[in-house]
């Protein structure tokens, strides 16, 4: 062998440091992940849930910026397939590491295993879950925590932390709720029995007041699977709260007695300080927000969310926030605080407005755009059946993954037609009910220009059902987009370009849109691979809420084949 | 091109004639099948099933000897996958069309189709089911009648026909009965809540008495879910009954009040005509038998199943012997008839040994085999889990199906030891629960020499707890078998061989082994593939309840690509 020449040996050793370096502040978070079905009382009620590794809800992954999560998982289900979306991690050259059957993989068969092996590059707050059929209500969810990476500070302070997965919970079981959807007549899921927090609820467990009347016999207090989650602090300190909404449903407000909240974080983008009595949050969402202990410490106050956006049927939500040494499972003698009205929309949207990026922090929002595409939300019948539909189309999702079929042109896989880029907006009345209700299924998409910059314009409209309209979450995978407005009533592209926020929109990955309302993101399609967007509403997504984005596909690398073998992949088999 | 010349034409001639006949008397049998969950009352208890083209049970496939049977099944099932098995159909030539997940395919995904195309090649009464977790148990089950081909007769007449399936239902769905099984403690499915004819049972319906208290308010006796199945005969005429036993657990025995029964056909092959009172009925099994309408017409009859085998906690099946004017819903005014005792072992043996093959009809039985091997069945624990285990091993099925393994040679895809051939008959007490409870999970399998006569003897023991020991009927997929012998007690291969009956024995699909008893069975392993031999019990399949027979893989020829896809198979992906 030769003796390497001193050039050589210069860039030898720089990658040698560097590779140092990377040891030394960058780690691979590993993780063994089984998933199975598991008897689970999350509010006191039993239930059998899709959870991991025997707990519920999943493991928290936690992990910097910087380093790579890798989570083995393996199916254990008798018989069905499953996948994990890491919900807020772009995935930046790492598409089939998304999680979302159909669309960046093949569902992982029973007793397979997939292998997510992905990138944690930037802090903040944010959670996985279930992204195959209606899972994620069967209980399929965790955190995943970003911290700064090793000798970076966070722009804000506090003495401790709590994460907490917020989630809503039915008694019926996700087989009935789908059957329910795809019936003739359509049954509704309806509201569910309970909220939880950090996965724990009380279903007729009567933690307010002492009645015994009617009372479930298996609340108790010391039922580690369904007794308040107890958020224990000391007085004069400052806590950073992390929240996470996975509701199937419910847009949520969170509060906690007697203290003030400062939001910091949201969707894992800094935000402009913001003080706030109480912070809605929709399905799909992620806050962080600063609370100081500084009430009267000698007793406990609640902690609740309830139910905003749809006419609540399910009580409050509820956790302690025990000023230690106060003992933990100290009932406060007061009620639980209020949220305000659950059809205040005008305090929605005001809350919603004064969400904005912190000064200084995060990619400037490019002043124009390349291409903008309104998609219009309307619910339908199609062959009876009610369904959602965007520009008239209801997404049925193929049996190969779009990604897969790009890549290799499995021209078979899906319609290929471009996806509507628009409806009728001179003749469509959004404020009444549709028309022509009828509307139809595909799976055609859109096809985006690599690092074009995108505005999608969602718009609202009255449902099925004269004088209602919805709430819609829409999370968009693979991206971050700037929240550029909110509007009401029907979006004018002649005018309303102009109400835009280009100064300092907050970066987000799931936004609200509000019943009769539009909203209006852009973002940057600089991420190869095929991506959902969709409403974070799972029975919606389920009855078709949702289109396919694909741009860069002649970039992307090879795929892990135990992410195939299913639809059109198949082709290459013996 | 050349004119053909006289021995070619001759020769092209004979195979357009063959052709022809072909056409003339064997037909293809097409469907077209979609599998998705569906609300049915089939107790008038509104639950989920499994259910094909929109109906419980499923349709009926008719077919005559000769035909070709081709199913189109597609997977309509949001995250499930499904495979449908063709009971008592032996595929020969087509093992890849058996429908036994793990085994001879992978299990079809959701939105994708796999056809099964087989022969019918021998009259008889078969069923189909789902081979995949417990969806059997879920509803996924139908009836299979294959009728002698055009111009050939039964040796037996009769002017009409009742095509019934049986089955057990319970009000727990199986991802609970699932997840009770594989759950520590230990939760058994318990009995079952209703016994279904034809698909038809009824809960708490108090059809019997006139009493009203606690009476299940959907009961209705125009409600065709759950409405008592009719069989309305003319007074002085002869009717074929064919029943098939899709039980997921429950031993049956089947009644007409005040008719004799005359069994003709038992599992697709004539038996010896046997006049019987009743007719046990072990899950997995089907029989034909002659009932003449001979009892005074001017009143309904109760048909009747009932449980044996375990002490039942399960009301009768009901439905109703009608004799034509009498209305079809008028109620007998007698009690449903009483089978014998559900311990009856005595009465269940003798009935079993009574049951030979019809002289003249069916292969007769080689005189010696090539190999035996005996399986022991035990109850033990794994991990502090309840299994079963056939010579101490639990099959826990690989996620690549045995007949791709095999073939491809996938050497990863599963454990290619030799199963074990025996336990040790010496040391092991079969009348006491297990000295060392523990056994161990296996997916290894018995590799069988093409067109080797092979013994296989069924040892019963005591399970875990004392005094006790269970029913099992066991299946075996790709042939018939002859069954040889029962006996009590543990099976001594010095003596008991002598007990064989070589004279006439009954040719089956499906055998019970008794409680503390062995039974003996031969077969030819003539028919190229990766068989399953298991206990027909739902649940204790899924509790490991099985074994696997390949024989002839080189035979084989090309797979349909659609069954694969999954596990090692994925190797040939991109």
């Amino acid at each position: 062998m030769d003796s390497c020449r001193p050039s050589i040996c210069s860039f030898l050793l720089i990658l040698f440091l560097l590779a140092l370096v990377q040891t030394a502040f960058c780690r691979t978070r590993h993780y063994k992940w089984q998933v199975n079905y598991l008897f689970w009382s999350p509010d006191c009620v039993e239930s059998v849930l899709v959870a991991i590794n025997g707990g519920f809800p999943g493991p928290t992954i936690r992990a910097e910026a910087g380093d790579t999560i890798v989570v083995e998982l393996e199916n254990k289900l008798p018989t069905e397939g499953v996948v994990i979306h890491w919900h807020g991690i772009r995935q930046r050259g790492t598409p089939w590491a998304d999680g979302t059957a159909s669309v960046t993989q093949c569902a992982i068969n029973p007793d397979e295993t997939y292998v997510y092996k992905f990138l944690a590059d930037k802090p903040g707050t944010y959670f996985y879950h279930g992204h195959y059929g209606m899972q994620r209500s069967a209980g399929l969810y965790g955190l995943l925590i970003v911290d700064v990476a090793k000798g970076e500070k966070e722009p804000f302070s506090y003495d401790g932390e709590f994460d907490i997965i917020l989630s809503d919970w039915w008694h019926k079981n996700i087989y009935e709720q789908m059957t329910g959807l795809y019936s003739k007549p359509f049954r509704w899921i309806g509201e569910p029995q309970s909220l939880l927090i950090a996965g724990r609820g009380q279903y007729n467990c009567s933690l307010v007041s002492a009645e015994a009347g009617g009372i479930n016999a298996n609340c108790n207090k010391t039922n580690q699977q369904c007794a308040p989650f107890v958020l224990s602090v000391e007085s004069g300190k400052t806590y950073r709260l992390r929240i996470a909404s996975a509701t199937a449903l419910s847009s949520l407000n969170f509060i906690i007695e007697g203290h003030k909240l400062l939001l910091v974080e949201a969707g894992g983008n800094y935000i402009e300080p913001l003080e706030v009595e109480n912070v809605d949050i929709y399905s799909g969402q992620t806050y962080s927000f600063l609370v100081k202990a500084d009430q009267d410490p000698s007793k406990n106050y609640w902690v609740a969310v309830n139910v905003r956006g749809r006419r609540p049927n399910t009580p409050p939500g509820l956790a302690i926030f025990n000023y230690i040494p106060t003992r933990p499972t100290s009932r406060p003698s007061t009620a639980p605080p209020a949220s305000p009205a659950w059809n205040d929309f005008a305090y929605s949207k005001a809350f919603a407005n004064k969400i904005v990026a912190r000064d200084g922090f995060g990619p400037r929002v490019p002043l124009k755009s390349d291409r903008a595409i309104v998609l219009l939300n309307t619910q339908n019948y199609i062959d009876g059946y009610i369904k959602w539909a965007i520009n008239n189309v209801s997404l049925v999702l193929p049996a190969t993954p779009y990604m897969a079929s790009l890549k290799y042109k499995l021209s078979n896989a899906f319609d290929h037609r471009a996806a509507p880029e628009t409806y009728s907006p001179n003749s469509y009345d959004i404020m009444r009910p549709p028309s022509n209700p009828n509307a139809a299924t595909g799976n055609s998409i859109y096809s985006l220009d690599f690092n074009a910059t995108v505005d999608l314009v969602l718009q609202n409209a009255n449902i099925l059902m004269p004088n209602s309209s919805d709430i819609h979450p829409w999370h968009l995978h693979g991206h971050d987009f700037w929240v550029l407005a909110y509007g009401n009533g029907a979006f004018n592209p002649s005018e309303d370009f102009r109400k835009f926020n280009l100064r300092n929109p907050a970066l987000q990955n799931t936004v609200v849109l509000f019943p009769y309302g539009w909203t209006a993101i852009r973002f940057v399609a600089d991420n190869a691979g095929a991506w959902a967007f969709h409403c974070h509403i799972e029975p919606h997504l389920h009855m078709g809420m949702g289109v396919v984005f694909a741009e860069g596909i002649e970039k992307l690398g090879k795929f892990p084949i135990s992410g195939l073998g299913c639809g059109e992949t198949k082709r290459w088999l013996p």
